[in-house]
């Protein structure tokens, strides 16, 4: 402790100069202990905000928050243990068949996730579609069950980073969302809690993301790398667009069954190809695949041979839920009660699907939160019959929206005007989802 | 109201954009009912200190502040309304006799003035220092003292720009104080809020100012004319020099002692010099005066004269003081009970006074406040012997604490410490206290 004022530690941020490590540690610890008039780190936040921080003081900043509450020590699983955290998307379920394979390849994954707000969701949301989902465990619990099922996923307990809660709300309100340490700290303050050994990050770019060019991107992904290499763990960037919804389903029990349709060896190209892409990362980042062919075979054959099915089975009953969703989705699950198609007003090719215009549209249909405290309905959702570069007839059903009794005239707006048709297909149209990977 | 959020009022400050009138006013609207969260306030004033307002930002901020409360009207007071404000100084107590004095030459002077921190004295705390003196007046008794007497010298009322006691709270905290708009907006809401015609402001600049140099000091000159000018109130703004302290005397009661010798004609050189250069422009800015020349004269006649004594004698009366303090300061007023000498070390001339030390030591004594809650010793301070120039030789008397029986050892540290003496004199000591003066 320097005994510096508060006021002082936020006029040499402000003032856009380095704050002194004992500096950092002691606005954190007050963050975290409550002590921290909120008034005075919201000054801080917007400082931090225009002025950035340096990669030093990042990393200071992120382990502070780090050592703010409750962490998992590093080898409690008996296996090397990797995460993998996407910045959010639509459609985004990756994490759902990808921590399972991954744990049938001999990954621990021990993954804190979470909520949905505004266009994109949150895999708790999708979990919670499946009656009895529990995703609220103890320490102890979640670590139990990743030693022993290979996985767990749950959502940030009150002890996990206490400073990151209280500084996000007020991000939130203040203006100071959209800031690269903010973000990164945030992020890897967390997922450094989990007593990982590496992380795969799936950094989406694209209109429906928060980063929307690839060099806003790599920005974040070198700050979370240095966090990762102050902390001695190494971060894998996976630089993926996030322009279209991924899969061909939107929603909460709807993205659960496309999750089943993945484990089971199908499901839509794009899905697939980022539980193989970013599953083949995890494992070279635990040496257990010893390159990237051999890695992204052994993913595609815990996809193929149904043990990447029996781990997700597993985590389901281990969390409470009803294991029989593997077998028969939607004799477990509640399914929307009305199904209304969306047409295309004219022939042509699909151009664009906007993401953030379908999660909108699900939104509307109650699958979505406007603000904290909203309660979904995880039966709504949008399922696409289309995708991008295809060709339609006027009148063909390019979407049908699975609703229950709100929002709808809302949503069939909002969808119909995602799907930008055109007279021919666009040169440019990208094959892959992934931009770039950039290895630790 | 564009009913904008207000994390989104804070965000188009945060990347330097010009946020929209109504937004400002729904802002400070939101601050003054106390419906503004101060963490959102806080994260505006620190956005506002790094991208600055644009001078219509600031003017529609400052008019939004001073409207959050009551605003006398122009006029009430039967003749021209013209106020003088300072910066703040060590030693300044020159508004006390100048106010009287402009008074004395048919100005209504409404003057709402402040209370010392720091190394820096206030009005009122020196006011007090008379017997029974009364600084909480309602606003009709304000208005009525002005009318009658020609000046009244008052603390700001909790209905007085509501506003700006809000945000100067929260900029203490925040690391926010040191902001040309915020400080300007500050000011300038509260002294349009009197009902004045036009504003004399005495703009310190020096060491022991906020504005260290005439540069940063034109700035800020700048600041509050525009204001001015958009409000339709011409501001006349004096650069002055705030090296070493002000007059002879620093302290509370020997400051009205100081102000009584200068009301009857005497006193120190620059006390004098100020009160007629600030007061003939206070003349020149109502019209009372038609030159620089005759305005001058008009001041220093009523302090040669006795007129500008015998309003200051009927303002103290009229705020329930003991009037006979003009006649024998000492026998209305508590004396220190401690004289302790401070001696030049040895021989030369003095090339410096430093003020903050002087203004320090005095509140060493009992005579300031470190925080605003602190209880003042009006007694007590700092009589110096020698000013700027002087040739002393060593063992000679410099300055003499006025002192009660706590902090003498640390004051006569400071004090003796802030006398710089030299071999010589140094050729480009300033004979004036003036820098320059802009006219509106």
């Amino acid at each position: 402790m320097s005994g510096a004022l508060t006021q002082e530690i936020i006029a040499i941020k402000r003032d856009g100069g380095v704050i002194p490590d004992d500096d950092i540690k002691s606005f954190i610890t007050a963050v975290a202990d409550g002590s921290m008039p909120d008034y005075q780190a919201a000054a801080m936040l917007m400082a931090i905000y225009i002025r950035g921080l340096s990669d030093h003081e990042l990393a200071v900043w992120t382990t502070s928050m780090l050592r703010s509450g409750d962490v998992i020590e590093r080898g409690v699983f008996g296996r090397p243990a990797v995460d993998k955290h996407s910045t959010g998307g639509v459609g985004d379920k990756v994490s759902l068949p990808l921590g399972p394979a991954a744990a049938a390849c001999g990954l621990a994954v021990p993954m804190i996730s979470g909520r949905g707000l505004g266009h994109t969701g949150g895999t708790l949301d999708k979990l919670e579609a499946i009656p009895g989902f529990q995703v609220e465990l103890a320490s102890d619990q979640f670590v139990e069950q990743v030693r022993t099922v290979g996985i767990a996923i749950v959502g940030q307990t009150p002890r996990l980073v206490p400073a990151d809660r209280i500084l996000y709300a007020l991000r939130d309100t203040t203006g100071t969302v959209a800031s690269i340490p903010l973000i990164a700290s945030s992020i890897m303050s967390k997922k450094l809690a989990e007593g990982i050994d590496a992380l795969v990050l799936d950094l989406k770019v694209g209109e429906a993301a928060f980063m929307r060019t690839p060099e806003a991107g790599r920005e974040l992904a070198a700050a979370m790398q240095a966090i990762g290499n102050e902390n001695g763990t190494p971060v894998t960037v996976c630089l993926t667009r996030m322009d279209a919804p991924i899969g061909n389903l939107v929603g909460n029990a709807t993205e659960i069954a496309e999750t089943i349709d993945v484990l089971k060896g199908g499901g839509p190209d794009d899905t697939k190809e980022l539980v193989v892409e970013l599953g083949a990362e995890m494992l070279l980042a635990s040496s257990i695949a010893s390159d990237p062919d051999d890695a992204r075979a052994k993913i595609s054959t815990s996809l193929s041979d149904g043990s990447a099915l029996e781990v997700f089975r597993q985590m389901v009953a281990a969390q409470g839920g009803d294991a029989s969703v593997v077998d028969d989705p939607w004799s477990v699950m509640k399914k929307a009660s009305n199904r209304i198609d969306v047409k295309a007003p004219r022939a042509g090719v699909v151009a664009e699907i906007d993401a953030t215009g379908i999660g909108i549209g699900a939104l509307e249909l109650g699958g979505g939160r406007r603000q904290k405290t909203d309660v979904l309905d995880h039966s709504v959702g949008v399922e696409m019959h289309h995708g991008v570069g295809d060709t339609v007839a006027e009148g063909d059903v390019l979407a049908t929206l699975l609703a229950a009794d709100q929002g709808v005239d809302q949503a069939a707006k909002r969808v119909a005007s995602a799907f930008i048709i055109e007279d021919a297909a666009r040169p440019d149209t990208p094959t892959s989802r992934i931009i770039e990977i950039i290895r630790p």
